[in-house]
């Protein structure tokens, strides 16, 4: 199988690939590379893989690099992170962590992981599993004491077999659409 | 009643006290006076108030000023309120909002609502309510299309009379004893 993958040292990226844990980068299949997001990859398919999660609109590419450098500004705060295929240098996966810091627990920090999809077409590879568990060796190695997620009801054994427990309830209140302006381009 | 409370005007205010809803202001109990935290907030028991959600070890002054410093460095990103006694000057509530930014929902935002605590001797005041309701509008305000949090199933009637909704399932992992340095001090 050719190999269209761009190396990593042609892209700028989000932060240090260093920060992969080495176990996840051993057991990853042959087939993909998992890398943190880079500032290119609107092209490889970023939105559309993010749309098997919820409403994806297309803000253009020039208003993606504008979020993108936006979250990288807050230090040490988002680690995003894409699976590539190989074969065709396509995202076809993709997570999120971020690192909120608080007062209690001594100045403690809680990872949250956010915004998980992977492609239909990878199905049987473990690519999800291989994602949470660079999302929460990336937590636990910026020192945070939990790392948390929501999911629903269904999605609980796998998390169970990825090391999570069920603790609380997610509420949420969805924002009047009068309040709701354009998505700041 | 005499006040002692410090003015807005003399505080070193984490954001702009603009951005509490003014609904919120005229329906706040008589007795306290709620605000962006302050810089100098250690010293008017804000560990203490958060001390009922779990364990809060004291980092001395200079360590709770860095971790305030970071977190108002990451800009438009966490947004702290207290709730002050206007007779002691102290604090009786508190509670956070952040904002975590996304590639979805037209490059969309939510944000999550984090470490809500009320003093036992603020009963009856509706204080919590308060809190919810500031930080919700500080979420609508900037853009975010919901507003999030994690709760108890017994808490879950007072959040429903906030407006807000039970979606999914809180899922946590927590990082081996071994794999949490000290507090980055």
């Amino acid at each position: 199988m050719s190999s269209k993958l761009t190396p990593d040292n042609d892209l700028e990226l989000f932060f240090s690939a260093d920060l992969i844990p080495d176990q996840v980068k051993a057991q990853l299949h042959p087939d993909v590379h998992l890398r943190p997001l880079a500032s290119t990859d609107y092209h490889r398919g970023h939105l559309a893989v993010l749309s098997v999660l919820t409403v994806v609109s297309d803000p253009g590419e020039s208003n993606w690099l504008v979020q993108y450098h936006s979250m990288r500004a807050a230090s040490k705060t988002y680690y995003p992170i894409v699976i590539v295929s190989k074969q065709t240098d396509q995202i076809v996966g993709v997570g999120c962590v971020f690192i909120e810091r608080k007062f209690l627990r001594g100045l403690g920090s809680v990872g949250h992981i956010e915004d998980i999809a992977v492609d239909k077409s990878q199905q049987g590879k473990k690519l999800g599993l291989r994602i949470i568990q660079t999302l929460t060796g990336i937590s636990e190695n910026s020192g945070c004491y939990k790392t948390i997620l929501n999911c629903s009801d269904e999605n609980i054994p796998f998390y169970e077999k990825c090391g999570y427990q069920k603790k609380e309830n997610e509420m949420a209140k969805y924002a009047p659409e009068r309040a709701q302006p354009s998505p700041r381009l």
